[in-house]
């Protein structure tokens, strides 16, 4: 029998890609979805691209409406989420898509996120390496309680995590730069995620060590084993929905050469279903990742510049979001891990 | 009386587009257009936005078809300018918008090009600050010859050169990524630029140190008095026809501040036609250049980083190619220097 | 000296793109920029594409701040200009290019618009064919208030109104699809306007007769000599910033031939500075329209269903908008009519 | 045991579609891929989307190695399949994605294609309505040889045989105009399929009745009891890589009324899994359509201009090509009509 699931935010775009992906779960029964303001209204209207989920009414997102159900998805502004997870049953698996459970430093929560601090959950990246060569993996069997990490986290540790883990890379003085969909930033009703704005046009945002995310790298690459991680992060909107190229670059350590870290990445990556490491001199791209649980991950090494360069593509909504969020339910279930999940992607 | 224009490799997006900035200058006329597997056909059937240039037909890339004109362009690819432009006479001004002339070092020509080295001309960035604090526009003003530079080499040069002149960016281990249209990679047949194949898609290439405009970065650089210069440079190709927007990024020198970096990129750039610094918290946006030969920088510190980020927004086939070439043209011939160039962008 | 210009309605996208070709115009000089929510901004704010009216700030939208100028540009939101437009002086030239002020018959405004009638005022669209043959141009000459069109009207109009004037095409069961940009929605912040929802889609909006530029396609039809005149009309949003591409097509009146109705378009257009017919088998682009005052035709015949086919591509800020108010300004005023005014797009 | 199968022209986006539905088909498996100049390379190096397929290698396209399979998809270029079906086993389900078996006029062949003419194969559109009522449906049931539709024209067919075959609407006189993405031209290096050319941009081809799918439209709508079908049909190209979507609109027949015609198309597709017609006042998005075997159908009707106006979206390489392809396979060997196929697109 399946398991039912409850998602709230289900009419957002995080919330959309969580149902997308639950409709075909072979494990999993959509029962209840929530929303905020479009509480009330069909599923549909809110999400007309999910017609097999047409039967589905939004209802309010509250504690009472998320209870009862085996797995409860969260896909809440950032801050909405702590306050009604506290009231759900202990024996239900909760998955929260936003960012109130992710950072283990309340410091940390209070420099880059501000308000109640909602301490950590288990962190849902299976494929992060840690310092001791173990996987993030191991914590998700049984869990209870996953916090879903932020797309561009994903996109950048994936890139960095094995390189860091074996030495090979400087955790100081890492840079990053992700061309990035709007998506990531929601159904929010901005002037600058217009249409006419974007269209046509890259602009940076977050500039200067000011985006939320950049604690959670720093968070991550020290689970790999990185002293004084350092990180310049700085995202880059640019007309596409969905996907997120990550540059990663990083110092070589002394002594490591492009074949002992071509090496470190292939051996953390090679069994990894989700985790790709393309051949050297080829690169991926975001159109290969649409509507795919999969990370691609291209690498080079500059030997003038003295740094290794990492390509990695994903689609935030699904490696970096909803795919991600299925594939730690699985795990923390018992599940097959690749249940309802795809590594082809939607191209051209 | 204006003066007399060819331009060479008109049917191409740079040649295009020195045309339709020709089209409107007060001080030129075209007279000549070459091209060549389209010789022989109209201008119009090759460049159908440029209504008012439907008189002229494109005749052969030859060094008599280019000779007798006041003003030569030359917009063709790399490797091609070099055997024509020695036929032309001395006191004709040329302008080559290829890479032929920029390089100074016949190493760095034989590293990445490859092929006759043929001695660099004066470089066409008037913006260009020097070691010793004046620009490169003095050194325009009666040139005959001039290499424009490339797009990606004008974005990441203006966006970090007052900062390694005034000593306050380390000039070792830049790092900088650019999102760019295709435009750029011209109309050349090529799989990956197909409109189904970009569109909806982000991808890198020439990852690892090897583009080609990387020993052009260090060389501008190196005249802006960086020593040891070192960049980690890659481009990312991103769904729009034009724009670059360079994340240019180095580390602060001992005693640098904020406040110290933003004054340095002031100084430099305050009475600058054509490059603007944004205001504190601002960053530019490609959109706002299109059209336009403008370069727009925003800037940011990071200080838990220890890096200074510029964001540079340019369209890449003007202040990037074409309006580059006209703006040189017009300092060389002693033109008001924004004759027939706007700092106004077409958006949205 | 140049004649003062105030702009109402200047930090949208009408509004912009009227401050856009303004500024670049050698008879007009831009004094008052003004606006509702966005008053007391620096223009650049609102329009940061506009670097060289730098020097702006946005004043309220209100009769005084409009008056004491030689001309006076609207660009609001439909319904907000009649009210201000009469309380400015007779002797101002006016240009509104909202709806306020196009529709003449006052059922036609009640069935689609509703609200306070404000009566017509000259058509500005220069290049309409009049059943007589004349062409609306002569009316603009001397008028001191102008409507200037809406722009899916312009690019329909354009493509019909010869094989109207001429008999040659049916005035009865005209088909008109067009695929328009969101620039023409404006920056209201609707989620159906979000890049997110844009980009990689089409959708129709106003189906099945209930799109209010409809009466005012068949209104200048009439002009031209349609009697009994429908029209069936379809917008389909298109992810591109700007652009309309209109396919409208009539049947063939008796005894017409595809020679003879082309050679009544080419007899129409001939001489027209903006509106250009493409040879046999050539249709236009939008892209190659983009920034330039200019409507682009192709014609063909469809034997077998008996109809002709016109495919019309103008920028809908340009000739569309802006550039027709422009236009109709240089007319009205006695200056050239291609002052501040270009035919060559921004391509690619 | 799972079923054997041969896709032919894998390497191209039809043949790439095919693959990434019959990868995730519980009933299939992809044995063998073959092309033609891509032959010899490993699928992914054509395909980098198809991570799942990264085992198969390109052979050559040659009857040899498509024998000895359950069935065989082809995804050739038009003209190419003809001569090689013709050696296939009978016993072996073949499904032509190409034109070469689509027409059943040998006139219409010689007017629109040209060459052999190979004779029509059973029509893949399950959802056709007859004019006594049935559906085409049943003609597929134990199939051998199936064509499947044009793109463009499975979205004009569903959007007017209801309609047609009711006698509620006018078989003559019929206009479609579709807006198309580039990915149904294929991957042929044309200079108007770049990039640059295409972003930001729409244009028509094939105006004026030249278009190859036009004869099978008509042929579709006299199937549903069409007498004396015209239709005046016009494509225009937008920039997203995938989707459709189709204005069709035809003249009223005397005494239809708009609820009859909704009626109508209700009655038509109830009960059709993969056609879905929209409430009244809604319209489709392409987006929703993406990488789903869905038709989605907006009906409106305009008593002024006396047409109904339909708008439907598709993608072009689900329900237009593979996705029509994998549905009629389904329903050939009586597998479930849906298996390996979804509703939901991928959105946004």
């Amino acid at each position: 029998m399946p398991l039912s699931v409850a998602v709230a935010g289900a009419s957002g775009y995080a919330g959309g890609e969580l149902l997308r992906l639950l409709a075909d779960h072979p494990d999993f029964v959509v029962t209840t979805v929530t929303a905020f303001s479009n509480a009330g209204q069909p599923l549909i209207a809110a999400q007309p691209h999910l017609r097999s989920l047409a039967h589905l009414t939004l209802v309010d997102t509250t504690p009472e409406n998320l209870a009862g159900h085996d797995v409860v998805f969260l896909a809440l502004p950032h801050g909405k989420s702590g306050a009604i997870t506290a009231q759900l049953p202990e024996g239900t698996l909760v998955i929260d898509c936003g960012a109130d459970h992710r950072l283990t430093s309340e410091q940390d929560w209070a420099d880059f996120y501000g308000g109640d601090f909602f301490g950590a959950w288990t962190y849902g990246l299976p494929e992060l390496v840690h310092a001791d060569g173990s996987k993030q993996r191991d914590e998700l069997v049984g869990a209870t309680r996953i916090a879903v990490p932020g797309c561009n986290v994903t996109a950048i540790t994936l890139g960095l995590a094995p390189g860091i883990q074996s030495g090979l890379l400087e955790p100081t003085d890492i840079v990053a730069v992700l061309a990035v969909g709007p998506s990531g930033a929601g159904k929010a009703l901005k002037p600058e995620l217009l249409a006419s704005e974007l269209m046509g046009s890259a602009s940076a945002y977050g500039v200067g060590g000011v985006h939320r995310h950049t604690p959670e790298i720093r968070q991550n690459l020290a689970v790999a084993g990185g002293v004084g991680v350092t990180v310049s992060f700085t995202p880059v909107l640019v007309p596409m929905s969905r996907g997120i190229l990550a540059t990663s670059t990083a110092k070589l350590a002394p002594g490591a050469t492009a074949a002992s870290v071509r090496a470190a990445f292939e051996n953390a990556y090679a069994d990894e279903p989700f985790v790709h490491l393309l051949p050297a001199g080829q690169f991926p791209r975001t159109a290969d990742t649409v509507g795919a649980n999969v990370a691609l991950i291209g690498l080079a090494v500059d030997e003038a510049a003295g740094r290794v360069v990492t390509i990695t593509a994903i689609d935030n909504l699904v490696k970096g979001t909803a795919g991600a969020a299925v594939q730690s339910a699985n795990l923390a279930l018992g599940l097959a891990e690749s249940a309802g999940l795809s590594v082809n992607g939607v191209a051209p």
